[in-house]
């Protein structure tokens, strides 16, 4: 089907949310775990953080707060502690990692409704998921709210990462796969990875290469 | 293993850019569609796209120019012409799509060096890659340089999407993994897609229900 943009508004709302949160693609899982000034953690799902670079080590993350203001505790958190974790979900971890997408109120933390377990690092603030292979800690570096819809982009720089030692390769290499991380489509479908094919640095003169 | 500052420091930088494009999880793999002002096409695989919002449609991406100078192609035909597109990459266009990552000269159209064929929609500028079940028209919506890393952030809005009828259920949910879409990890290794598992929406009083 071709949809212009007059076939995409003759949608109701609903609808559109479920073909656009999917069309740009697999997505990677994450929770991120917060705190805030009274020692309350925060857990939130989400599946906007994307690579900014590698020196200095950056993430962004797209915030979305929703439109009655509830779930704005992860953003509030990020701004007044400067600090956040990221925590890779695995396929064991996706029924609770979902689970914290539910409206709980400022006095529930997620770690406790879901069973996951907090894990703190000496000398930073954040909690971080005991359950997840992959945690890292981030500083906040800036924050960028993006006018046209109210979301926020989030800048974080990378301060540490903790992850199994045989997920990653000599030359740094990681094997996303061999962590069974999980991949997600559109606003609730987590689907699971298969094994994966690398390919050579690409040169103009020499035809595509698996290695 | 544990690393902290000092220790990722103490990596050769190749070693770090690896471990730092990976570690924010599995990633969208798309191949954006661009011409410049003398009608040349540009195609460039791009693994930061990321959902923004559906009303309006939003998509935002990263772009990381190269040090020298030499990969601006897509960023200046989007700010030149305004418009660009989006198109999904499958298990059997992977090596053709890695392969515009190759720093061709802008003589050279990835399109005719990678056999990839262009598509041309009425009233759009941008070329799609006719090989692609989703393909999706944006025009430029805001253009953020990040100040840390010399990367920028696009926004576009969305204009029109193509995919298969199939691939939407009845209630909008899009089944990405019936298109055989790829996922990324780190800089060069791309993975299929097993099947989905839908959760419902998460409730507090609820425990987490696969539908």
């Amino acid at each position: 089907m071709h949809l212009d943009k007059e076939a995409l508004d003759a949608h109701e709302s609903r609808w559109r949310a479920q073909l656009i949160n999917a069309v740009a693609g697999f997505k990677p899982v994450n929770l991120i775990g917060t705190i805030d000034d009274q020692g309350r953690t925060n857990l939130a799902i989400i599946t906007s953080v994307v690579h900014l670079g590698a020196n200095p080590p950056l993430l962004g993350m797209v915030i979305r707060p929703s439109p009655k203001g509830v779930e704005r505790h992860t953003l509030n958190n990020i701004l007044d502690t400067g600090a956040f974790s990221v925590n890779a979900v695995t396929e064991d971890m996706v029924p609770q990692a979902h689970q914290t997408s539910a409206r709980y109120s400022g006095e529930t933390s997620e770690f406790e409704a879901t069973g996951l377990t907090p894990r703190w690092i000496d000398g930073r603030r954040e909690p971080f998921v005991a359950e997840s292979p992959l945690q890292i800690g981030l500083s906040l570096l800036e924050h960028l709210p993006l006018k046209h819809n109210g979301t926020h982009f989030i800048i974080g720089n990378i301060d540490c990462i903790d992850i199994p030692d045989n997920a990653v390769a000599d030359d740094g290499t990681v094997d996303l796969g061999a962590l069974r991380l999980v991949t997600a489509c559109g606003l609730d479908t987590y689907h699971s990875v298969g094994s994966g094919t690398r390919f050579a640095y690409a040169k103009p003169d020499q035809p595509p290469r698996p290695i």
